[in-house]
């Protein structure tokens, strides 16, 4: 049924912020890997909204810009002054006029709603009611307006310096977020006004505006933790602790083992398959899959990167975005890998940076081996082939190949390709002196004595 | 009285742990560096069983094997049909038969249990009791069957469904473990049925079997957190947690510092001296010694390695395997050691990696120096004299020695042995050519005007 | 008014600690990146204290040199036996007598109190009160020596063991901090007796003695956790705890993004600029600054560092002191910073060490580079100019000069100075031998079947 109904939801994300004092802008800040704005787009998408407006402060083309980023297509309007949650709302009066069977109002601010709270919120509306009311039983009410009702109907939301004693008694305390009846939006909206000292227009107002008008106004009530809004980074701080839980909690439950879930940290994106083993102190950026078996050790740091089945990644491993593992690879400690696929059971075992290259199937690096990907100028590839050895401490002055099975001995900077099976050395000869270790330090401890006498 | 009476502990390990979503075994997999079932192996042979039993389920040859490598002659039975937790016991017939005085039942999905914890709850079998029942006060009893007691007997275990208003206010709930008079135990559990809806043979019956035929049972409490049960990757990590909090705890009771306990990841065995440092962060996995006054920085991973007293590690060093570093060493950041003994007072302080390798003492290894074990072929050796000085960014292509005393140049590759006392050279002259840069970029432009006109 | 008043404030610190396990002395265990004594003496400097005297046991040299270090002119006293708190304060009975209006007495392991509460502690002494004492609302008072008290003032400190169970039903527990009119301090104090099991003397039997003269005694109260004293490693670890979640919420409160608080580990002298975004993990040693728009990535470890404006550190990265890192610069994975002056704009990416070394703005260092301060006898200083290229792989052997916009070819060894807009090589050439690759795998086989055979 609420399938069938048409709705505009507004995110309202004009609010200043002053509390995080920052240079970006609130709704800017990110959770998870992405804008508390883009987690609640997210949300109103998956929740169904068939149109999306985001209201913004004057000036912010940066929000504007990540709504039409997340949600492309999305409705911006600016509020040109702040007089208010209702009186921001009506900034999207034009959307509102489209016509929607549901009007939903959402907050940039609070990225831990849930769209199945947000289809809660919606449903009464599909029963006649003309308003509903997000309320939340709080642990302590103290500070937040709470909601009298009348049987089935909410009557008001009646501030705490407004409350009774008994009134105060009640824990169910309103969230902000508010669904209304397309069709009496406007008007309801509209009859909101500003007697207050402040002299802003509240939404809130709106259920004594519905009441006045003898519309039913219906409340769902949702988890404390779900309607958390951010105003400062200890806030923010504590949503990315619940998000990180049930990112945390959901990996575990699909069968991935987190040593110390706590010291893991998630990406919104991040892809967790079956019997993946995540070591302590894992940090994870956007864009990242793992596949069945793979084992991430500890302290390692990946972000837009493809680990396929059975990978072993760190620990002291960084992979960078476009870093592809085929399956069965090794990537070792303080190894960094960018834009570059890894063939089938390569290893890079230690002290290795490969940029912008691709490895064969059990090619083998060893340590200290480099990818000079960047000449100064301008950036370029490296492929090494299926097989192929490269010695330790050797750089590979991209553009270049090597051949399959080539063999690169140790120290060696390869400027040149080389063909399969060849081998490639670059290096100078030993040249040993005896005992001049023992003059060279006689002649510094001389030196040394000169100077100080 | 305890210590006279022999014991037969059987460890019940044919579950399947669906819930697990896993490939391996539930008992296998691991919290604090080993298999559950190896912790509650190792508590029962503390707890001084004479004999172990371990009953799998058919075709787990690796449940089988990992007993068998913790107790070496440690019986296992194969469960062929799952009906129960008696049925499984009795797989264990045969052992029972060879007549014990106490018979232990334990889970190879309960790690926490304490050795203490099983040698009380075979206690008041010397003392008559035909059957003894582990209990716990549980901070939440529902869903858990109640111990019911009369005087000092228990008379029933009442499920959850089953129970009174009276007796769901009961606490103290059945935790599954189960010490059985040897003399007796055969009779009484083939005297549990199969009448229930799931048609299985419930170990937990044996206190009704006992009580109708006018045998005592009793009852002993553990603390709650030491009966979890494992059954899902989020159990798996609160166990986890639980077993990292007492090594924790014990190691900071011996002296040492953990600046953030909660940081510190240790294995089962880690060994950790008195006035040791451990920095947030560091991770231990099996086989792990610290010496008195070592100092383990942020960001380190260890394994299988022994650290000599005031020896620093890290940041971000890893050891590996049969890493020995003796007194007064120096292990610094980006740092790798495996297989390779450190001298006194020697030092590896950054980008390194020294693998199968013997560094003599007070020898200085310039940042960049790597030991290459690793020919494509085989594994070799690298030795490092007392005194030895390897300039920065140095190869050191193994099998090779360098000499005590002896100074390697930077940027040396060395594939010969160098005499004590010798100075190594391997290494191009520098070519500087004036002016030449300028040019390159000027090259570099015109090509990219010339590309883009 | 109580910055009118003279002050005089013993830090006891004569304890000898023996449930740290140390060979350390108790008060020198450090939190946040400092001495618990230091903690102590900071605080009562902040709170006005003229003078400051210091309680040590004897032989305990190092504790009076911290004392010295972090308060100069503090004077030190030595108790010679230990005979409980009172008697220690008389070891610093000389300063006593130099006559202040206010004497404080503090402990060296309680590194939690903030100045703010000491001031209070004095204040009613300037009204009038002869003594002070500091108290605290227990969350579980048991073991803890009850206030008593009759209208507004103290009358006397009850022991646990002596008390009614009225009296153990209040809450309001002995600190141990005391505040003492100076000119009766030495009286007072000389009032107290050893008539006890312990034969010592106790501090908190001063209150008997001025009720006992008829003098006003008086009660302040402070927070728990402020007074927390450490006798054990592990109320180390909790007070280390404490003092991070205070400096974590400064860091927020004023501007910068903690992704995962609990996992940032400050000094307490860490400067947070605005909009600084610090990822999970990261540990601060003594002296970092952090300028507005830093970002420090995950895993980083910073000590003695001055990080500039929009500079970005990390992942991986280490800062160790006199690392000075300017505008906009770069300071990327597995790269160690000691020592050295970062130029605007520089980038070190990977997998670099750079000490004892000045480089320029806008120059770029190649993977693996590294500076070769230390040439076994002396370290010496490297320059690297304005916009220069340090290619891969290269190593820079101090002392040296790299020109404004010079090249250095990949995997060089500089040991010559290179002027402004030279290019330098220093590398083998390379040679490539077609299919050897082959028959080195082929004569591997055949040596390892013939050692077989």
């Amino acid at each position: 049924m609420n399938a069938a109904r048409s709705c505009l939801t507004i995110v309202l994300a004009a609010g200043e912020g002053t509390r995080m004092r920052s240079t970006t802008p609130k709704v800017l800040h990110k959770a998870a890997g992405r804008s508390m704005l883009a987690h609640v787009l997210a949300a109103a998408r998956e929740a169904g909204g068939d149109a999306i407006s985001v209201v913004v402060g004057p000036g912010r083309e940066d929000v504007a810009a990540e709504a039409e980023r997340v949600v492309p297509g999305a409705q911006v309007f600016v509020q040109a002054e702040r007089r208010g949650t209702a009186h921001a709302v009506l900034a999207a009066a034009e959307a509102i006029q489209s016509g929607y069977d549901d009007v939903l109002i959402v907050y940039g601010d609070t990225p831990l709603i849930r769209p199945e709270t947000l289809k809660r919120l919606r449903a009464p509306l599909a029963h006649g009611a003309s308003v509903v009311v997000l309320g939340f039983e709080a642990e302590d009410p103290t500070g937040y307006g709470r909601l009298i009702s009348k049987g089935q109907d909410l009557v008001a939301i009646r501030e705490e310096k407004d409350a009774t004693d008994e009134e105060r008694e009640i824990r169910l305390s309103n969230a902000g977020l508010i669904a209304i009846a397309g069709a009496r939006a406007l008007e309801l909206l509209r009859g909101i006004g500003d007697r207050n000292t402040k002299r802003e227009f509240y939404l809130t107002d709106i259920v004594e505006v519905a009441v006045a008008n003898h519309q039913a106004v219906a409340v769902e009530a949702a988890p404390e933790a779900e309607v958390q809004g951010v105003n400062d980074r200890g806030q923010l701080a504590v949503v990315e602790a619940a998000l990180q839980q049930r990112l945390r909690r959901a990996a575990m439950a699909g069968g991935a083992t987190l040593i110390a879930p706590e010291t893991v940290f998630f990406s919104h994106d991040t892809v967790v398959g079956q019997d993946v083993l995540i070591e302590p102190n894992v940090v994870f950026g956007p864009g990242v899959t793992l596949a069945d078996g793979a084992v991430i050790h500890a302290f390692s740091h990946l972000e837009g990167a493809r680990v396929g089945p059975g990978v072993s990644v760190g620990p002291f491993a960084r992979l960078r975005p476009g870093a592809t593992l085929a399956a069965g690879s090794r990537v070792g400690n303080f190894v960094e890998v960018k834009n570059a696929a890894i063939g089938e059971g390569a290893k890079l075992n230690h002290l290795t940076y490969v940029g912008d290259a691709e490895v064969g199937p059990r090619a083998n690096l060893g340590a200290g081996t480099i990818t000079c990907n960047y000449d100064g100028f301008a950036k370029h590839r490296t492929t090494i082939g299926a097989d192929a050895f490269i010695g330790v401490h050797s750089a590979l002055v991209a553009p270049v190949t090597i051949g399959d099975g080539a063999f690169v001995a140790t120290g060696s900077v390869v400027t040149e390709d080389a063909p399969a099976d060849s081998l490639v050395i670059a290096r100078a000869r030993q040249v040993t002196k005896p005992g001049r270790a023992s003059k060279l330090k006689a002649q510094f401890k001389a030196a040394k004595a000169a100077k100080e006498s």
